[in-house]
């Protein structure tokens, strides 16, 4: 089944507005054993969209229309679908009873302007909408089903569930298995050396790279009938990509690092400097993080570094706020104040300015201390502000997520 | 001049990744005066990628295409864009010098596969890609220039910025003029009310809202003659809504923030409980915030509130952790341990767990010390565990904004 995608609105095309539905329903179809070929986006205007309409109901079984449902005069969308199928508009008995039920639940009325909404292509079938006053509606054109849906993104999500996916799940076939690994730590270019051979020309399993800096994302389909194929390849991947696999499908650094610390049994104490606060707001986004997470310091002033967490000032005068002694002072430091099992601290040189020739911008220590030694390196991390703080801090996430699997003679498996 | 775009990539159509840079390249291409009247999205695939190309060069003058020019095996973009021109690829001097280049800057140098990220259409004139392996490259197909950029989207940007939009700009009609106006606190509805009478039907100045939770955004338009308009409904707007605009354009709360510090010469210290450091974070995420941000004291445990703020153990005994008392303890202990003029901070039940009857999961205290008094105010937040604290950090930093406004007589203004 060939199935195509159509934004409608002005707001996607001036870049006010980013399209999360085209995503949303590529995901959810994907699921049900579907699979979008194209996705178009085109403006508020009647004769842009029946030309898009007309164009993509030729080529396509099933067509997924979002926006342009309101009741503003700005909303086009019933009209070009009454062109594009050669019909007319007329009031919907159907609608105008949604309106009217929607009248009473909403305080004050509805506005003349949503009537409106009941101006529907003759002869469509109607799709409810119970979160508001867009009806959908199905037309075919050229042999194609062809859903209308309203932009609204929780209204669209609600209808595409309960009154696209079920009809279309029937006409699709067993759904395609997909299993995503997320990588850290390992440059795409190697990640394809590593895994030359394991997907073969042909392979019924597809394998396909989506770069989420500083993430990658290595995503492994195929058919239902291949099941034991995608686990064997999903094995592949792991083995010869060992650690550097860090999360498996919809699980986050930040969970799996939450599970490793939970098994663990261990505490931890923070010493941030240039990530002023973002590792501790990672930890803590997890929840139950309490449990192992006891404090962070954002220490950014040296003043600070001193008091709490009783790096000498005498240390930072000789070598600097950015160096290993200094690093391996508040971790080591932090460590103590806490009573945490470990400490990990954070300093460098975000940027734009303080970078020497000798420490330039992109400069990090990064150090991990627990009771029996203390780890510091320095790393020269490239970007701006924003980059080389969340690639800090990504790494210091993995330095602990490694530091976890080390200790406890795990594999990384999920 | 018409201007499509078109995004390639299997990843846009199995709805794994959202499509952001179809928005960004929409938006920047708008502020140059360009407007973009179609995109499409189609897979990794040689014919659909060749068949999109001539499909939009027939009914362009431009085409800006992003994606599939990685050195994996899937990316086809090249293969592509050399049969839709009806050339052949050739190994490109300038992009294997480009790759030499970056050879030099990486760790352990490039990876052979990297080598195919030279093979480009034969005659395509080069990008630079300052920051990726990826060349650009533009080719011309039926008297269409199409602009062929990376998908990472830091790369694409920066390339977009540099190489393509300054040569476009000579080609394009004076930009219309727009203005961004940032609100926080004040829901649709009653921005509408206020704004009642403002843009007349037939004003020449449109209004477009756009929620970006939790901000509201309102876009202010005109054509370039009409400038004068559009200035005057701006100071319309700013009037009605007075304090309520936080932020103008490409400015942040952040970066509001870190100017009214900056301008009022006072420091800073906090202390945050639920929010978990995402306070520092967003302090700390502007250039220059050493300035006036002393340090950041996440207070996860109870016991760390004791030792490191001086919250007394009967206080949080007595009343929870989760009060004003102790909330106001929290602010006056870090701004003391400090030596801050300002301290705020922060403690709540970001949930799932730990909500009551009494205090339930979104429960949430705010508190700011100066040198004479500390304020504390209860919130009753909406939402799951990351709403909760992202709408809390916002507050804590609207609050942070208005303080200084009040202290300082200031209006607000940008």
């Amino acid at each position: 089944m060939k199935i195509a995608t159509l934004s409608i609105g002005d707001e996607l095309l001036t870049g006010e507005t980013v399209d999360t539905n085209a995503s949303h329903i590529a995901d959810r179809l994907y699921d049900a054993g579907g699979r979008v070929f194209k996705h178009l986006t085109v403006p508020d205007d009647v004769e842009a969209i029946a030309a898009a309409l007309r164009e993509l109901a030729g080529e396509s079984d099933v067509v997924v229309v979002t926006g342009g449902l309101g009741p503003t005069p700005d909303d086009y969308t019933a009209q070009a679908a009454a062109v594009a199928a050669g019909t007319e508009l007329e009031l919907s008995q159907g609608a105008l009873a949604h309106l009217a039920r929607f009248e009473e639940r909403i305080k004050g009325g509805l506005h003349p302007a949503n009537r409106r909404q009941a101006l529907l292509p003759k002869g469509c079938t109607l799709i409810d909408n119970p979160l508001g006053t867009a009806c959908g509606f199905v037309v075919n054109i050229s042999g194609a089903d062809l859903f209308f849906l309203p932009g609204v993104p929780y209204e669209m999500e609600r209808m595409l569930a309960e009154s696209v996916l079920p009809p279309l799940a029937k006409r699709l076939p067993a759904p395609w298995r997909r299993v995503t690994l997320k990588l850290f730590g390992i440059p795409e270019a190697a990640i394809a050396e590593r895994l030359a051979g394991v997907f073969p020309e042909n392979s019924p399993v597809q394998l396909a790279y989506c770069v989420k800096y500083p993430e990658i994302h290595l995503i492994l389909r195929s058919a239902a009938e291949h099941a034991g194929l995608l686990k064997e390849a999903v094995e592949a991947v792991r083995e010869r990509l060992e650690s550097f696999v860090f999360a498996k499908d919809g699980e986050t650094m930040d969970d799996r690092l939450a599970l490793l610390f939970r098994e663990s049994g261990l505490t931890l104490a923070l010493a941030e400097s240039c990530t002023g606060g973002m590792i501790a707001s990672r930890i803590t986004a997890v929840a139950g993080s309490s449990a192992y997470f006891l404090e962070g310091n954002v220490t950014y002033s040296n003043e600070a570094k001193t008091r709490m967490l009783k790096v000498p000032a005498e240390l930072i005068e000789a070598h600097g706020a950015v160096s290993s002694e200094v690093a391996r002072a508040m971790a080591t430091g932090a460590r103590e104040a806490a009573g945490s099992d470990l400490a990990l601290s954070v300093t460098g040189i975000a940027g734009p300015d303080g970078g020497t020739a000798e420490k330039p911008v992109g400069t990090v220590y990064l150090a991990l201390a627990d009771a029996s030694c203390c780890l510091v390196e320095r790393y020269n991390f490239q970007g701006d502000r924003a980059g080389v703080r969340s690639i800090t801090c990504f790494t210091a996430l993995d330095w602990l997520r490694n530091y976890l699997l080390t200790l406890h003679g795990k594999t990384g498996r999920n």
